[in-house]
């Protein structure tokens, strides 16, 4: 469940997306909390005997009577849909999608079982909900999930022709019974997998930058980068499914934390307990080349860009010590780069960001 | 799966729902059945060893290794949100969402375990989504659905001011069987449960009709009907899950069609084997009000009216002939009213709507 919504930190115009953005939208903080305490109160009233999550949580559990628990999770692609339909390209959008979902039940310890999609839109070519669709197939297909169902709403008169929205529901089952334990203590290690690039997170203020201030275009090249902007700003938002089976199968991962909006402060933090802190060393790994020119591009500092874009590492999992080795080379030969990024000191359920240098 | 979509077959420039739409669009039917074609092999590229059900089924059916069969199913409120913007009124279009999503599983046999929503919108006072997610939990609680999960996206760029989009997401398991095998037979009964109002489809007739042709708002009286404009079009979906419990669990309903957008001849026709015609008897009970009243003021006639409304009847239940009398009565006992409708004959998956005066 992400009730609050997709995160934008960013101060001012360039913030497009988050869920009700209360400060962007000038609401005070205070009046901000009474209406998530308001949502949380009647997300509450529904509760019956099979839900075994909190409001807050990456994806709601559900116990069955038949026994297993399930993992549910919905979520939108966001504006990073405004950068696909600029480039004309809409067969990666579905793709980032599905595995955007595929990597918040994998935190609840879910395998995915089924995906349902929800696509609605103006008037527009039959071809461009064909290409969405077979990116949603192929997300499917490489995670092993079926795509069981879906809904298409033509609606012009809320959509502007060309234009479309895209949402996503997943079903998973708890497989991997430690990762949904969170029994993390001081010493345990983070681990940090590569991002493909932003992900789906932190495309308001890329956007504003790039195609707004700087004036660029999909197709022209990245300032000081190899690709164009939008090769670069579309590239598929992956799947920690594979690298992690090995490690979650064993039990060697003791919590995952996805790092969407927020950055890794707000994504770890939602895995923490009251007496722990997260020390993050940012010297430990270096930025991809795109989260520096962005930061480079925008002047933008170091607190900011982290709490906008995963800067690199998509997902950070909680390891023993002593099994960092051990988990570190099966993600990586599983093609996945892994970068041992802090530990879990004692504390207040704080993220810290220290350079060790 | 609804992944023919919202149908509206109204022709003409009222028509603003309805999967592609692909003839008001200008697509002929042979590039349309060539677009479901591969939308229809995309999803079945996706297909794994859990998967029931086939592309175009009202509810995705799913196996679970556990034990026990799940039903999943996505849908938007479609265009009786723009009713519900003009109104100003927006704590019950979450509860049509629930409804409609509910009887959908139902007919695939399924009571419902949990529901996820998807909103995205542009900027709008916190006050609407807390309205929104009010009217989703009662839907919820009435249908003892936890809600749990939902995605709230803030897109400036992409939905205008004050407005939104709302989709759902149900997953439910089949608790009736006898619905879910389908063994209907010639002689069966049609048993039509009454609708509360128009549900939710063709709202984009309606509001063609009643807020452009004939310049009507909201709060204006229905011209010949008792309430205002506002007040009978956003009545809400019913949910038919109580009145059909007792029945169901006796094992006396054989199948179910939810009528949605096709209205009865399309949604009878879904769940017609190919040696079966249903004979609907259209002077066994009389249209409500506000169908009569769409149908004079645009002039409309009984076969358009009938593929674009329910008619009054938002849910025809297969009953053996034997059991006719006690259904009827256990429908009626929960408060809804029921209709003796028709019957299955030998033919060849036809609808036809007779009037036997």
């Amino acid at each position: 469940m992400e009730r609050e919504g997709r995160k934008e930190p960013r101060d001012g115009e360039a913030v497009s997306e988050g869920g009700f953005t209360y400060r962007d939208a000038g609401v005070d903080r205070g009046a901000a909390d009474a209406v998530k305490d308001r949502l949380g109160r009647l997300v509450e009233s529904t509760r019956t005997a099979g839900v075994r999550s909190g409001f807050g949580s990456f994806g709601g559990r559900f116990l069955l009577e038949e026994g297993g628990e399930l993992v549910a999770s919905a979520d939108g692609v966001g504006t990073k849909l405004r950068v696909a339909f600029r480039a004309g390209r809409h067969d990666t959008v579905g793709e980032d999608l599905v595995n955007h979902c595929v990597d918040d039940i994998l935190t609840e310890g879910a395998v995915p079982l089924f995906f349902l999609d929800y696509f609605a839109c103006g008037r527009l070519d039959p071809e461009i909900p064909v290409a969405v669709v077979a990116g949603v197939a192929r997300g499917c297909r490489a995670n092993g999930c079926a795509l069981l169902g879906g809904e298409t709403a033509e609606m012009p008169d809320s959509y502007p022709d060309g234009e479309y929205d895209l949402a996503g529901f997943i079903v998973g089952r708890v497989a991997y019974p430690a990762v949904a334990r969170r029994e993390i203590r001081e010493g345990d290690r983070l681990l940090g997998l590569a991002a493909s690039g932003l992900h789906t997170n932190g495309y308001s203020f890329a956007r504003g930058l790039l195609f707004g201030e700087l004036g660029l275009d999909v197709d022209d090249p990245w300032p000081g980068l190899g690709g164009s902007v939008g090769d670069v700003l579309l590239r598929v938002h992956r799947s920690y499914l594979e690298p992690l089976r090995g490690p979650c199968e064993a039990g060697r991962v003791h919590a995952l934390a996805h790092i969407t909006g927020g950055g890794i402060p707000g994504n770890l933090a939602r895995i923490l307990p009251e007496d722990l802190d997260a020390v993050v060393d940012t010297g430990s790994w270096q930025a991809p080349a795109e989260f520096r020119s962005l930061a480079e591009l925008g002047r933008t500092d170091r607190d900011e860009m982290f709490r906008t874009f995963n800067m690199g590492l998509g997902m950070i999992a909680v390891v023993r010590p002593e099994q960092m080795r051990t988990v570190c080379e099966a993600i990586e030969s599983a093609g996945c780069p892994a970068f041992a990024c802090g530990e879990l000191v004692r504390g207040s359920g704080e993220v810290r960001l220290e350079d060790a240098g």
